[in-house]
């Protein structure tokens, strides 16, 4: 593996362990009970929390409360347009598996007992994609995921003295390009990495989900080292921006 | 039916034949040929015009060009969360409703013969609703659609010679609230009226679509006149709208 | 707008303001609370009217009743042959489109309190195409429909001292052809029009649906006004030949 | 087995090997190239013979043509309203299995190389049903079939010296009824019988489809026996009505 | 027809009354309530009995029973590689009538009554096809449901004092190739076959089913009577089949 | 984290570091290019390469061929019945990521463009699931696509002198259970793991996937170290297998 000192050009003048410009929107909707529009560089997601009382019939009764999530993307979000989910009538697998991360992740860092039988949904829809699309969705739909929770306590519907979130939760993207690992593709990165993944990382920087995979030539342990180390920095820095946007 | 003058107070204040607040922001998306996020009031339509060579199999070799729309809306664009016709595996009727009116409209403003064999798809996702967000994609959609024209004219693919688009076109809803016409219907008045009817109106004047509908009694000629008057000029105004934000 | 005097030829012989030969065959099935083969001139519809107890479940508990539409073609009923929407997998825009128009226009004229909780189900297959199958089922589902609130009002279901009906509903076709407004376009007509407008109307002469398309070029005011007139001339027409029916 | 002799009393006083009143109604509609509605009693079934030049991408360059079927049934042909296949998304088993039967049975009367590459699709909506209907539908499908292959060789499509009708094909039911065979069971014996069998016969006698079902009780070869006999007399007798209608 | 006597030579060298080496082995799984791999020759069925407690919506409170089949292909169990039917998002028709088939075959020998209202679904799924996939299906399926009863009679689902079986039930091919009625038809023998039966019998050798099909030419009445023998023979010995694999 | 020795009783008394009996049996289908029966203790798989000329449409003219898998699992294959896929009429969410991981895995020892414009695709057939379904097939799918490469150079479609195989492939889950990190984990294991990752690795050692997922609490740096190396050690051990295998 090559050293990432001194580091290669990006084409975005970036730091290899440097994230892209981040912003995090809150209540970007009127409607929703927690909204955010969440920028990682050219990337732009909509994440809108839902939170309704009641839990699907094989949770009933069970007195614990769920947390899913759906991603989809625009047509246009994209260089060339696709096609639409709905039209053709069915999910596509890649959808199928980043809606699932998302869910997972987020139900990592909520006690669904200290929720009760309530449900919120997280839509992530992405209004623009330039690699990153699912991490950037995990990181904006936590911070809408805790605008929900406040907002429920605040109605009493989840009583106030009930913390249904044991904590914070960001997910960023690494892989090896041109032989370097570097943090957080966008996408004239991403489709050149031999190696892609997706780390989801806990406010106190455990671990939630690695998914890895070698595009390319398969990877080795010191490959696998270095991105974990690069994703748990960067994940860290994206806990301080969503604390700092929960403050504000 | 009551006279409009003096009008009855509208919840937001508005007169009877005024506009809610208009904003049209153009190249709201980095990747489409055209792009607009269109406002009315807190409706929030985001409009992509994709600009693709060649067309669908049964107008190949026409010579002629071909222009369609699709609708949809976010899932808590509304007050309260709708499943997602993706996760539905089928397109609504009031989705395939609108997409079909969004198209028809755009096509009376387009000369296909200029366009040459190129396909235009403007995509319109309701990003927020709260009323008129038909009228708020057909007005939007106009404005991406002319700058995917210009953009096609300036990359020489179709000749800078050739001007595709014959005129403007805009929408607004009118309808009777406690028996009287008003103009462009927020949510809470839209559940309200008694008639409510959707206009399509060219940059000079013309009807494009007229679809009015008793939601409650039916109406006579004298409301189904005093709505024309409103769309018209309301429209009147929205053409004006277009082409200052085309003048930026 | 051309003035319509002295009128051209209509490929059929037929004045402007002509109907095409219109028959109402009530009865034409065994089984339906109410039924009807209407018929405007070759386009020849089967329109089922389905009563039953009980409301769909979002209407449960409300004391009121539902009426509804399905509106399908089978595959011959044109010139050439169309693909069957259960074996694609999907209702088509149109299909849709015209089956919600249908179960408006009847809505206009059913008190759904006077209904009780009852569904009735107004199913309008098309059988032969020939232009206007959307407007003769509207005026054939009127007459099932009646036929239906009859039985149940013979049956005692409603209670004879109730009248759901509140007045009666037809529907007809009005477009330009050559810069002439005419009424009731067959195919040939209906291809070559410049503007399509389907007008339903009650007994009363209101309006329940205006919907007019620019299909060429825009229309204007003069033109639209021209258009309403020969409609509500039209339709007093069948709604004359509808109580005859019913006389019957 | 009971002999059958006397017949115990139908419910319509006819005969066991007696079919009921049979008609055959050809042109029945102005756009396809055969059409028939065929009564088999109170079942009627619409039979639509389309004929296209060309054949499905898997027969191509094979010389020969193609006969396809599609049966389908509107929803209140039956006695309560059923759903529409096209709104659930799906064709349903039985009407998979009936379409296949009538493909199957017309293919045994067409000698595709003589068709040419050419594509005929039978289209048998059922508009009323009261048991029976797949056979009638196979009956009627023979004789727009017929007429199809005339229209096609009187345009010359398929030249005159070729005959690809090489005899004609009708079907019935019979089945087991208070342990009575008996022959074309309406909807009151069809659901009481316990042996229910469809039987296709070609002009000549001989058999295309032989499909016997024990719904109650399995049956034994006697009763087998006694059943062909009665539907290899009802389809001569089918037979001969199909030639009489086809000399009109 | 021709004589049977002296036999053709079959590609295998079986006579033509003779099965293929059948193998019947039970509990080839460890979760289901019983279980069957079935061999035909290299036809190679796996029969899972799910036993389940209850009964569909529409057949509660009646005190009876409900026993189901559903049949698929696994995609490589052909020659050539086929689509998957969840892939392609719908059942075929062919997958339909045999799960239809399969159902009413197994419903023939259960009294619903003596089952109380529990569910019993029988899954046969081919993982390998060399003709005759339905009759090893119904031969295997018939097994694993007598398992899966002995299973509820075991654990006093069903009480020990009653029988839901009423008897036995196998099934067999017999088809007409080259002139010659044959028992048990491989794919070479299959695709070559006039005619096509599969014939349903139960162990006291009445029918259930009997699917004939005339392939090319129609078939007479003496063709007919051979294959009946034919089948009921192969069937008979089928039943001692099932008979000595449930007595092991 | 515990330390793994002494290690505590699993339930079928291996070692942490232990794989369950595997068995890879070849050839199991008569039909397929290469088939798999691999067995990882009750867990089932049937994978069947099925190699075909050509390739999709997208990769046509690119001289490279393209590897492809399908997962799907049969309904009895678990503990309780699930619904078909098919009835579905959709490929749920796991399936398509399973699915989709299968194929990433193969393609990462397959040099595309030795493999010429030829397709191979993966099926894999969960017949019995006793956890680790994805990693078995992954680990049978390996060699069922050698054994289809060796047939098609034996054939000639690929030339003897072209070798599209770099390496081989192997899976295997590991987990924490109750603290303790533990190799290839049934099912009872699986529900009780806070931590679940599945890793794919060559037979050289690199990793060409790596999925982690906390089920309960995130898991830390150490715990993914253990994790690691476990799996690289079971996968040392397949990859032993898989050669044994293919040597006979």
């Amino acid at each position: 593996m090559t050293t990432p000192t001194p580091a290669p050009a990006r084409a975005d003048g970036r730091a290899v362990d440097e994230l892209r410009p981040v912003t995090i929107t809150r209540n970007w909707l009127d409607h929703a009970e927690g909204s955010v529009l969440v920028e990682f560089g050219r990337t732009r997601v909509l994440c809108a929390a839902s939170f309704t009382e009641g839990v699907p019939r094989w949770r009933k009764g069970s007195g614990q409360g769920w947390v899913t999530a759906e991603y989809a993307m625009l047509p246009r979000a994209t260089n060339t347009r696709g096609d639409r989910e709905s039209v053709k009538g069915k999910i596509g697998g890649r959808t199928h598996e980043i809606s699932r991360l998302i869910g997972r992740s987020l139900r990592a860092v909520v006690d669904t007992k200290q929720l009760g039988e309530n449900t919120i949904v997280l839509d992530c829809d992405v209004l623009q994609a330039d690699g990153g699309t699912r991490t950037a969705a995990v990181t904006g739909a936590y911070v809408a995921l805790a605008d929900a929770i406040s907002w429920a306590r605040g109605q009493g519907i989840v009583k106030a003295s009930r913390q249904p979130l044991t904590g914070s939760v960001s997910a960023i993207s690494v892989g090896v390009v041109d032989g370097v690992p570097v943090l957080d593709l966008p996408y004239v990165e991403d489709v050149r990495a031999e190696t892609d993944m997706n780390v989801v990382v806990t406010g106190d920087g455990r671990f939630v989900e690695v998914q890895g995979t070698a595009e390319g030539t398969p990877f080795d342990r010191a490959e696998l080292d270095a991105l974990l180390d690069l994703a748990v920095g960067g994940c860290a820095r994206l806990a301080a921006l969503q604390a700092e946007a929960l403050a504000r």
